[in-house]
């Protein structure tokens, strides 16, 4: 099976849930600038955050498939998991903003981004165990630190979130900003094919 | 006519349905677990139902299409039917959890199932008469024991929501569970093709 | 210019017109079939009759796309001016079904369906004056009986309204009717053009 | 890194955005015309002028990743941040229509579209300084009049809604228009290329 209509479907998910998080924020009933902030909360950073994780996702999702031209069924329904996790961003994250960060919607986002981390390894494990592609993975992805370090970083974050949500931000934050640093590592494996060959 | 825009068509459509779901996910107004239990009720459980469903069905349809690189135009209009009923997903599952799980809505969310069920099946029915890619579909379905206990078990659970709605569930979920272990028919006969050739 | 993006994009917007309509269905309160069809009205007739004509400008978009490979930029603005109108069908319907049919939002729910049909006209206009695959078209679409009959229809329609908005819904649904049979006019064209090369 | 899923992923979010502002519109409580015209308020000159200026960056964005058919990881990340600021378009738009036009609200809504048209310059500043492709965009942009004016216009009307929000609505309409008129400079360059080659 061809990875192109894995790529489209999962664009096109990605595309929505990025985009879709905008019909959460609440439109202030005043028009003053203090009626924005009250109206949002921490809605414009979660917002912020959330568009920035999925970005994060979606820009991974793109290297780890350009290695792989065929998949197998496992892969699709791997995939289909990621993309449940995800899906659940906009409302987890609204449940978060609307209770002003309180500890339980917290703990829930914190969970939602730790199943959307273990989602994309477990993805990534059976991509790596390919006969096509498989191996470069391998050698692309290498250590793998950020992917071992996110989980790790989210259930900090989780333990946090009981002594204060707002402390959890701090773990939440720190992924997004390592992740941000573009990920060259496939890029380069590419790169260095390409000069040998 | 080639199937790639038909195929990118339903990719989006599907992408939107999975995807729009969650705004039928009511936030809870409390911030304890259990106002998250309350809030989305059975909300999450067919959240999750409906997900796989229609995952499901573009994971059949992505294996359907794959076999014939020309369409006819009933078959755009057949495929249009498919997505008709799956576009009702969500209003028709937004409507059994806010009842929930009252009789009639749980009877018209079956009735939905089942109406999706024929018009996949009858889709399928027309790209086996097609001249290209026909017999290969025919070969690669074969006595089609999933395709055909669908439509079955869904009438079973629409007749068991009327003794009690909570014994749909059960039909409803066994269809779920049934297709998740990936059908390999299609993958199968490309390999031995494959192999063959 | 080359058309893929272009047809990548329409196919996106009307994916995404044609699935958001289903979040103006009202989820009905009460849990019996009469609470369903109190709470949808003639929703789910107007969902029906939208997700048809949706399909039909998909279908004849797509036909019309298929004989040329290149475009310019007019008729980039011309196909953005399409998705416009029809952008707002899942409002102008909502306003139409919340008042019951009242005559004016009838009226115009009339207007936005002419819009789009004098959009599409002026789209095939513009393609059919280009160099490359012009002529094709104008040979494909022949007299175009069903294009012209369509914007009358709808202007008939409008009139109707003013007497009774109900009478307004027979011309609207006869040009769904007219276009429901498929459109073979590329395909017979292809087809012979086929065979004499 | 191919630009293809990078074009997909971003066609499927203007392609969102375009679409779902269409739910920020109110569907009017009463049946009159006048109904219409309250319940949208300056909503439906906000919706066009939105949809206009999404048109015309998806038209720039089109042409400009047409001269280029391998991207950085800058780019990637350059591009998402121009999506940033297109998907909070809906929200900043909504509340000034809900405000009726109140300072604060045309203000912010100016903001996001200044915040925009940087992010455009910036990806277009990256994609002229890639290896490949970079020299023809930068032929091909030339002075980039337009592309300089439109954040000098947004500017401008930031100012003038101190003054009178109605004011701020003349230079944004303005910079509607000056693009609307299709820019031909990357089309002229690849004619001018392909007549000498």
């Amino acid at each position: 099976m061809t990875t192109n209509r894995l790529e489209a479907f999962s664009d096109g998910v990605l595309a929505i849930i990025i985009t879709i998080m905008v019909l959460e924020l609440k439109v202030p009933h005043g028009e003053k600038l203090k009626d924005l902030l009250e109206a949002t909360g921490v809605g414009l950073l979660t917002y912020v955050l959330s568009f920035v994780y999925i970005g994060i996702y979606w820009n991974n999702h793109h290297h780890m498939f350009q290695l792989s031209k065929r998949i197998t069924g496992g892969v699709l329904w791997a995939n289909l998991h990621l993309l449940f996790w995800l899906s659940l961003y906009p409302f987890t994250a609204a449940w978060m903003d609307e209770s002003d960060l309180a500890r339980t919607p917290t703990v829930v986002y914190g969970v939602n981004l730790l199943g959307a981390a273990l989602a994309y390894y477990g993805l990534q494990l059976l991509m790596m165990r390919q006969r096509e592609g498989g191996q470069q993975l391998r050698d692309a992805v290498g250590r793998d630190l950020k992917g071992k370090a996110s989980p790790v970083l989210y259930v900090v974050g989780i333990a946090l979130a009981f002594l204060d949500p707002l402390f959890a931000l701090v773990p939440f934050i720190a992924v997004a900003v390592i992740w941000l640093v573009p990920d060259r590592r496939i890029e380069h494996y590419l790169q260095r094919e390409g000069a040998e060959a």
